[in-house]
Parts: C-alpha cells; sequence; structure tokens
C-alpha cells in the first residue's frame, strides 16, 4: 500500500504529534504553499512541491528552488487551490493508494473549509476514503455510501458523524449514541459520539460523511 | 441595537483580541460547556449559563453554582448541544439583535463544525444575519439569499465566500476575484479573496452563505 504525505500551509503548532519525528514518518511528500519550506526546514524534501512561492522571502524561495526538483504552480485561471493540486497529483501521478493531509486544518478557516470540502468535489469522489486528515487533536476521514467498520485510535476519545451534504440513511449501530436511519438536507456534525468498544459501524445510502475522531 | 455575547468552550489561545479586555466587551453574556467557567475567571459573570458542568471539578462546579444564577441543561433527549440552547435562548429570552459568538472554534474539529453548522439549522434561519462567529484570525457571517454589502474590517486582509448547502447565482461584485451566476450542489469555499475597496458586494437566490473575513 503506498502512502503518500500531504503538507499544506495551515499553522505548526496544530500538527499531528507524529510530525515531531517527520523524518520516521513513511512514505513520500508531497507539498502546498508554505508546507514546502517547512518540510525542508523539518529535514525532509518533498518528491513534489505545489506552489508559486510569491508570500516567502526571495532567500526562502531560492532555497526552495535549490531543494525541489519538482516544482508545480496552479493555472491562474483554474479556481484551485494548492492543496487541491497536490491532492490530484498526489493520487494521479504519484499513484498513492492513501494520502495523509497534514497542515491542512487550524489558523484561517476559510483555507480549512476549502480542504475539507475537498472531499465533497466530483474529482475526488473514487478516492474519498483514501484521503485521512491529522492534525493534533483530530482524524478526519471520509466515506462515500456503503457499510464501513471504523476502529478506535488509541490516544482519542471522540467520535464524529458528519453528513456534509444531502444524505440519506445513516445508521450509527454500535456506538455509545445510536443513530438510525438518519436523513438530513443540510450538514450536521454529529459531535461527542463514542467508541463502545474498539470497532464501531455505521452505514448510509446516499451523500458523504466525514468521521472525525477527536481528543479534548 | 441589544447585543449578546455568547462565550462557548473552545481554546483560549484561539479567542478574538477583544477577549484581552474582556471586560470592556459591550453586551450582556451567555455561556456554554467551558466557556462559564473562563468566563468567570475573566471576572465576567454570565447573565446565563448552559451546561451540566461534569466535566469540571466539584470546586469549580460550586463556583459557577454560586456565581450564575441561572443554569440551564440540555434534556438528555434533545439532539441540541449547549452552543445550539446558548444562541436559542440568546434570541428568544435575551432578546438580542445580534449574537456575537466567541470560542466556537480551534480544538476539536467535531465541535467547531456543529458550530458552523447551527447556521443552517431551520429554527435560526430568520436570525441568520444576525450571528456572528469571532476567534483570533476569522470573522464568520452568515447570510440568506438576498443582496449585501460587506465592510472591510481594518485587521482583516482576506475574504471568503462559503456556500454552505446548495446555492444559486452567487455573483461576487466587486472584489479582488469576481464571481457570476455561480451554483454549487455542494458546499464550497472560496477562499483567499479581497477586498478592493472599504465595501464589497454580493448577491445570490437560493441557499445559505458563510462569509469570513481573516487574516495570517
Amino acid at each position: 500500500m503506498k502512502r503518500v504525505n500531504l503538507l499544506a500551509g495551515g499553522p505548526v503548532d496544530q500538527w499531528a504529534s507524529e510530525l515531531a519525528t517527520i523524518t520516521t514518518v513513511p512514505g513520500q511528500w508531497i507539498t502546498a504553499d508554505r508546507g514546502t519550506l517547512r518540510l525542508l526546514q523539518q529535514g525532509v524534501t518533498p518528491t513534489i512541491a505545489v506552489g508559486d512561492f510569491d508570500s516567502i522571502t526571495p532567500a526562502e524561495k531560492e532555497q526552495v528552488l535549490a531543494a525541489v526538483s519538482d516544482i508545480r504552480s496552479v493555472q491562474a485561471e483554474k479556481d484551485e487551490t494548492d492543496t487541491q493540486l497536490a491532492l490530484s497529483i498526489a493520487f494521479e501521478e504519484l499513484q498513492a493508494d492513501r494520502v495523509v493531509v497534514y497542515g491542512a486544518t487550524g489558523g484561517r478557516i476559510d483555507h480549512f473549509l476549502a480542504n475539507l470540502f475537498m472531499a465533497v468535489e466530483e474529482r475526488f469522489r473514487t478516492v474519498l476514503n483514501r484521503i485521512e486528515m491529522r492534525d493534533r487533536q483530530n482524524t478526519i476521514q471520509f466515506y462515500a455510501p456503503g457499510t464501513y467498520e471504523l476502529t478506535k485510535e488509541a490516544d482519542k476519545k471522540y467520535l464524529a458523524f458528519i453528513p456534509l451534504v444531502p444524505t440519506t440513511d445513516l445508521n450509527l449501530v454500535d456506538e455509545k449514541y445510536p443513530l438510525t436511519h438518519f436523513d438530513t438536507k443540510v450538514p450536521i456534525s454529529w459531535a461527542s459520539n463514542e467508541f463502545i468498544g474498539e470497532k464501531a459501524h455505521f452505514n448510509f445510502k446516499t451523500g458523504i460523511v466525514a468521521v472525525i475522531q477527536s481528543k479534548d
């Protein structure tokens, strides 16, 4: 299974704990925006960097250009963010089976929501369940209609189910707070649920559901 | 115009800068969850506190019970968060013309999304444009279909338009990156737009749009 890590430009103080020893994180890296400089500063060189690096200093830009052999820019006429392009490249060119996205949360909420809502874009529909976003307190995964088994992360206490688009017949089978045949036309965050054991099961008929494991 | 402030339980390090001198913030306060203890610690007593205070120490709970004369709990059978109930009370009982929500962002993403998606609930539809969420880097406002003029906040650089539900005919008239007759069936964050002058105009026909002013 080929894992690719994507580092976006969100604040470092929200990074998932495993980035403290980033060189031990398995898989190659692709970076977007400020993620490129930050990864280089950690001693890791991305396979591909996306961005025009206009918001960093000329010296920093030199450093990026010298270190990274494959740099891509979003075409100005395309309504696409660097992170969206990086995610596309991770699946299409790097042939990722799984992309773990870091630096996608915290700080500017318009950025975070742009990252979160990548999951509802048509082009990512077939790879939805292979995208994972991780930060200091949260792991976010995405699901297309179907029946699923979740495994509890040891350091997380809470479990949330978040229909991002109109969703039908959501069933939380064996969670602390069950839900049966739930339909919604608007997005909703069923927060603060919990695993009873090590596994939890859910299913739904139409829509897209984000699942978040989190801790305080 | 009656302003009510709502303090939810999000992390203090994400608080909007005006909470550094919280006693000068105009309007009465209603609190939810951990917001109650935090407000008391700042020397301000809320008019109403919502929560069962099970996650704080017995000594802290004593402090809350001694200080706050009006304490409410969400009924266990209602699928409602403390913050949702507090927002309802602010409009219905405290007769707020405007509710400024603090502590609604940062930390656990399931909590943040529950707060954000309050805006799409049917019960808040008529008061949508009177809700504002503020943190260290972001101000979020909500709009029902119509034509609007926005005023730039002096300390913010970026402007984002975020249809939260299926939305039609969104027009960004005089922003740095205009948009015409945009329809979407899924949520999307048009991030990193900017004001050209001090005012910006937009309109849309159906849906709900969040507008975020932010800074890095």
